[in-house]
């Protein structure tokens, strides 16, 4: 038997249901926040995808070459293509926000919580440099979850130039920043003996890490973390520069409403070397041990990489593939109404094209409705309907119908009533 | 500069606003007529694909290997992996009605009607032999053309029964059937001279062509074409089942509401070689030299050949390359909502946390609302507005706000009005 290739996953339409009305609530917000959808290809020119990506990422991108031996890659992340677009429409307005939702792929080890194709949703913010787009990008995730049915969150906020002026006070080699940030960013994975190991091998002075694993520990109200952290490098002006853009954010938060859950994590520091500022991760308040469900940060570098002129930008992704599980195990899908809502059962073929007529009113009116398709017994079309979860069925008789009237059948009580034909829709509407 | 790899399309927000508007319109009759969505992955085991495809469109896959050496394909229709699962998952009840939207990839010859990735909006419906299930999906496509904004349309109907059974009739080699088919198929685009030709290259007797093309080019109401094409092939079984079948959803499509645009063209083919029984294509009545811009037909076969039960199966596509631009073309975007409704726009930076607030209120209400981030006169925030095609700017002065009031600008006619600030949200909802 064919099974889908390893790693990726067939989703069945109860499990998709619930897939698509969690992507129709972020996209719902998305728009809300004035984000607008930018499509690119599935996949982008080799060259490009090399261009932004370290040794690690490069070597998950699905590789193939097309029939002219043009080299490609399937994307694995949105934001290459994105800085790509903004790179080569220069006639794009600014700000330009946008959103993409949609799968991506990585060649990872398959795992219950990793897969090769899966699903992000992204809203980024390009051309402002203040830290007032960080705060909005924030807080469109934060109400994307709200409308979810998530009411707390911890969200954890770092600075990458707090980093980088923190391991330069300290006395660290600054040619060896990334190594030591990409080291720092595994602290809750491998623990403080971890880091120390790891950065030895660097060849980094074990009291050096000490001591930045101290400073990095500090805790307490973002201000108060960020006033201390910032005693360390008062002369540093790139870390200076980062504690005013985290305050400039918490001070944005009480505004936009996510104020309180705001923590300054400053060993957060999101593993992609492309972040330049701010850097953000959020979790749901009493499900912190199941990972953040949003991440993201500013990178005010990469489009002018890919050859645009230097340009702002900083986003956040929802990733789809957390989102849906942890709703799941909180019970959030019960309040979404899915499935199909009228099943219409002629009861003999010589009610079929009455029953036709009143399945194409229903569908008129956009109600999910199906028709017995097989000329079943009306008992079957009631096993049928009652296995499908169908909420309502139309019996379409035809003593009843020469009366004017139909029976509607509600399959959660079994309760059934007679219901004038020509009252069906508003009556179903109701 | 990087471009989308030959053969790809960016679409900017105005272009991808119309795709989705097409896209939700959609998936809204989709729902409606009870098809439920399938999740399958972008990319199928090779071995898979190889199945179902003739050998011209296997040289259009997109091949690949992973790294563990594993050769895949990107899909290039929907089909397979519809079947596939069908194939695997025996406790789907039947009937079983998907529907899938997206992407395809097909390496093709780009031009401009046609490309390296392409979306297609497919329903089918499996486990129904009946022609009622035909009859449906074609209702569906005709739906959500309505949905859409089409009037009218031309809808032709064959059997690929009707097809062999005149073939073996006329006398021609039956082991040639699918190449013969293949060479009608083309008769709109090479003529009836082209088709001669192609024929006498595969050894096929001129006058035996000539035969069916006089048979193929009968025409009238569909009811009067198949009792005169079943004069030619009283004997084969086959071929009368094709007629019945064609009569079946000729009066089903009564009921259903598109009786009137059914027309039979038994030179339909319709190319792929696992049709089985009815094929349809539907174009837009008044832009028929555009071509189809849905088909679809019957493949009972396929689900099997893929190691299920043999299955029935049916079902239609609508061609989303095709759809956008024509609705272009008709001025059928007219009426579409696109686009942002407000901008929140503060005149000075005193006036912001006052215009968060007002653009949170505005989003929890998802009327899509851009706030200003760039600091900027209010003069460049309504140009920007204005280049934007946003709707309506709330102006967020400070002697208005301490009165209590907020200035609303609409910016099609230019007219401003003084608005209560409890009352703007009511008031932009009217």
């Amino acid at each position: 038997m064919y099974q889908p290739p390893r790693g990726t996953r067939d989703f069945l339409p109860e499990e998709m249901n619930k897939r698509n009305w969690v992507l129709d609530r972020i996209r719902e917000v998305f728009e809300a926040y004035g984000f607008e959808p930018l499509g690119t290809p599935a996949f982008e020119s080799w060259e490009l995808l090399k261009v932004k990506s370290g040794a690690d990422v490069i070597n998950q991108i699905y590789y193939f070459k097309d029939k002219s031996e043009r080299e490609l890659g399937l994307r694995f992340e949105w934001t290459a293509s994105l800085a790509r677009v903004v790179a080569t429409h220069r006639e794009l307005l600014m700000p330009f926000k946008r959103y993409a939702i949609g799968p991506v792929w990585r060649y990872e080890n398959p795992s219950e919580k990793r897969f090769r194709e899966f699903w992000q949703a992204d809203a980024d913010i390009v051309g402002v440099k203040e830290p007032i787009a960080d705060a909005e990008v924030l807080s469109t995730a934060v109400d994307c979850l709200r409308h979810l049915g998530f009411a707390g969150f911890v969200i954890k906020l770092n600075d990458r130039r707090i980093l980088e002026a923190l391991i330069q006070s300290i006395g660290m080699p600054t040619d060896q920043v990334l190594d030591i940030i990409r080291a720092v960013d595994k602290l809750e994975k491998i623990g403080r003996d971890g880091v120390i190991d790891e950065l030895s091998k660097l060849s980094i002075d074990k009291h050096a890490t000490v001591k930045l694993l101290d400073v990095l520990s500090l805790s307490g109200s973002p201000n108060d973390v960020l006033n201390r952290v910032e005693d360390f490098f008062k002369d540093i002006p790139k870390g200076v520069k980062g504690c005013e853009a985290l305050r400039a954010i918490v001070d944005y938060a009480k505004s936009f409403g996510y104020g309180e859950y705001l923590v300054v994590e400053l060993s957060l520091a999101r593993g992609l070397d492309y972040y330049t500022g701010p850097v953000f991760e959020v979790s749901a308040k009493g499900y912190e041990d199941y990972g953040s469900i949003a991440g993201g940060g500013r990178y005010d570098e990469i489009i002018g990489l890919f050859g645009g002129d230097t340009t702002p930008a900083t986003g956040i992704s929802l990733g789809i593939e957390r989102l849906v599980p942890l709703l799941e195990l909180k019970g959030g899908f019960e309040k979404a109404k899915l499935g199909i809502d009228v099943l219409v059962a002629p009861i003999s073929n010589n009610m079929r094209s009455e029953a036709i007529a009143i399945s194409k009113e229903l569908r008129d009116a956009r109600i999910p409705t199906l028709l017995d398709l097989l000329s079943r017994r009306l008992s079957k079309q009631l096993e049928y309907a009652s296995k499908k979860l169908v909420r309502k069925v139309v019996i379409v008789g035809e003593r009843e119908l020469s009366e004017g009237y139909v029976i509607l059948r509600d399959m959660k009580t079994g309760e059934q009533v007679k219901v004038k034909r020509s009252e069906l829709l508003t009556h179903l509407r109701n």
